[in-house]
């Protein structure tokens, strides 16, 4: 049986081997490079690859939709590391960081269209319905991204909004991921769908899971310093549940959140979180869209071996131990 | 015989009838729908309809197309814009000044979709090879871009590379909104390419003959104050082949782009342009590249009437009475 890295590792070799015009052009494709060079965890272009073998297709026959979904992602990190002025990412500078903001939004255009133009190397008779898929997902990733910059603003934000939010913004790309990567294997429209449904809910318990990592998580393996979102005062699924609260719970959170940032402040809100049962609370919610993935799962009908391998990657991302 | 601007009203109907998601997204959503109604010239949409009618199809049937090739277009120039910190065009505030720069991004990236998706809805024995020239054509259009921005930091410029630019920043994209037309309405792969070479060769005159204008243009009806160009030392074809002259020459003009913004700086390299006679030279090179253009219109061997509005459209766009 072939586990998710075996996937993933296929894609970030591909991702790697591709190669962009140089000379007069490096400035715009120089970036390109670096960042497709980042590393991570291959999440997408892995799910794509590994639900293109569950449906008994060759993985090779979908790795440039998988180097395109992933190209996609990274488009949408190098336009969001401008928009949220964000100067490191996987322990090294953004590419406005390391460039400037113009370069992170021409090479960022560029990326889309190359990801669109990866996306588009199915087969002909696959090739309408894999683009409205892969185009609708990309206006919904958009969206999500506008309203998460909305609620920075708002003070009404709801868990069903946060909810909705992450849908988008995040679960729709997995989603999408896993039902191009089983349409190229061969799935029915149907069977594609469940897939969807699948990275849908995994990209909804992963987020959620990665909300509760920023408090609880253990700072050697998170892999950014813990209480970040607390800091920022980040509308997380854990201070949107607390927030639920009752009217005295709500005063002490956000009396807790105007205060400076630091250990401090990490310490108030932990304790609040704490009293409320947050973690408890998170948890169930991971577990809750985590069942859910894995029903979609069984609907789709693929052989043991892959539902093997797809629970294993969602109970690694969603930090489960059976 | 129908005209140019009977195309290009019937396209900006359209592209006014569009309707975007409201509510909550209307953060996202709003700055497109400002930026698609400020109107302008709708060449490139106008170009796209007219030649699928000259070759026997129905405008209706390419108006999806047209809108995305406009959609294209504005998604350019809201990022541009961002890029060259420009707060006006076509008399109004642009969308990061009216916004902000992040608005103008995630606005710009959807409208890249959205144009994808326009584009799209070819049908379905014509969608590869529309999507292929499309995007092929949007990477042409940021390498423009990057060579743009590169060249303000180069000092060895030559009209040569200037010329390479433009076609990858103005000409490809005419010539793909011609080329995509032409194909909707029924034209063969070597009719089409000949219409894509006719909107090639008019990118690269319209923009000389805009160059050209900033000198000197008429500023009751160039849009544009006289003189911007010089003003900002931009690397116009009239400047590079002004660069040309003897090292007499070039000191001369060197000398007055140090001079400070203003009437002096204007008229003195305007007086520079006179004695090397660079009217004449750029009007030359308007008339090489358009004569080129019909040249390419009689190749795709369309009616006559149709030949008559595209040599029309040509001689208005350039300036040229015949």
């Amino acid at each position: 049986m072939k586990s998710f890295s075996d996937y993933s590792a296929l894609a970030d070799k591909a991702i790697k081997d591709i190669r962009y015009p140089g000379g007069e052009l490096d400035p715009l494709y120089e970036p390109i490079g670096y960042a497709m060079s980042a590393g991570g965890k291959r999440l997408r272009p892995g799910v794509l690859l590994m639900a293109c073998e569950a449906f008994g297709g060759d993985p090779e026959a979908a790795m440039d939709a998988a180097c395109g979904i992933e190209m996609f992602h990274n488009f949408t990190l190098l336009h969001d590391d401008v928009m949220d002025n964000s100067n490191t990412r996987r322990g090294r500078p953004t590419v406005h960081a390391k460039w400037d903001s113009n370069t992170a939004i021409l090479s960022g255009d560029t990326m889309l269209t190359l990801a669109t133009r990866l996306i588009s190397k199915v087969p002909d008779n696959r090739l309408r319905t894999v683009l409205d898929i892969f185009n609708n997902m990309a206006i919904r990733v958009y969206e999500g991204q506008a309203l998460d910059m909305e609620f920075e603003k708002s003070t009404d934000v709801t868990k069903e909004d946060y909810i909705r939010m992450i849908m988008d913004k995040t679960g729709a790309l997995i989603g999408a991921a896993a039902q191009i990567g089983a349409l190229i294997g061969g799935a029915s429209d149907k069977e594609a769908q469940e897939m969807y449904e699948y990275g849908m809910m995994l990209g909804i318990a992963f987020q959620i899971q990665d909300d509760w990592l920023d408090v609880y998580g253990d700072s050697s393996t998170f892999g950014k310093p813990i209480g970040g979102d607390i800091n920022n005062n980040k509308k997380t699924y854990l201070l949107l549940s607390a927030m639920e609260g009752d009217e005295s719970q709500r005063k002490a959170l956000t009396d807790a959140m105007a205060l400076d940032s630091g250990a401090t402040k990490i310490k108030v809100v932990t304790n609040i979180y704490d009293r409320l049962k947050i973690s408890e609370a998170s948890q169930k919610a991971v577990s809750h869209y985590s069942s859910l993935a894995i029903a979609a799962l069984k609907r789709a009908g693929i052989k043991d071996e892959y539902k093997e391998s797809f629970r294993k990657l969602t109970d690694k991302l969603t930090g489960r131990k059976r």
